[in-house]
């Protein structure tokens, strides 16, 4: 048990949000925060939104195009997509990141997740 | 090299705001991302700000006191702490965690850190 205020991601349900996309979501009242598992070879066609957004690299190797520019998330480094740019993706091996979209994706809180 | 929208922590430089504990700071639009490395027995007294919290663990085990309820923060571990509740900690072992502040820390801008 924990208490309200303390959460295991273990608890939280795993969504596939696109092919190969794993998501768990937390929405709180200012961020919705994203940790994905992504399989190797999938792909995210270029969209953008109103959401900026920070992408954290934590396992494998992710690459990431922000405005036409393709780079490497992978441990330790971390993108700022800022609000409205272009972006897309595809992982080069199975990977593990997080994104912390502001304000909140309130298109996202569908998928489920917890709502704080 | 990097280009704008990419950074690596390695090239962030970690301050250490109060003993034992050693930030790198990012301040976006919205967030200040604080990653944390703390050593095992150092600890923050109680406090609290107008900002919520939200706090994840990585590695190692650190007890934060919520409301005077006290849990242990370790890997898949997250809390939420709302605005203004009040909320301590120690280091349990050397460990590591992120938090995320919003809004952005005014207050810790003079410590450094990137300012996106």
């Amino acid at each position: 048990m924990h208490e309200p205020n303390f959460y295991n991601f273990n608890d939280i349900e795993a969504k596939e949000v696109a092919p190969g996309f794993f998501s768990k979501l937390i929405h709180t009242e200012t961020n919705t925060l994203n940790f994905l598992e992504v399989k190797k070879g999938s792909a995210i066609q270029r969209h953008r939104h109103v959401h900026q957004q920070c992408s954290f690299g934590i396992e494998g190797r992710f690459e990431l195009t922000v405005d036409d520019v393709p780079q490497v998330l992978e441990n330790g480094v971390f993108a700022i997509i800022p609000s409205n740019v272009w972006h897309s993706g595809v992982a080069l091996t199975d990977c593990k990141l997080i994104d912390i979209f502001s304000p909140v994706r309130e298109d996202y809180k569908a998928l489920g997740g917890l709502v704080l």
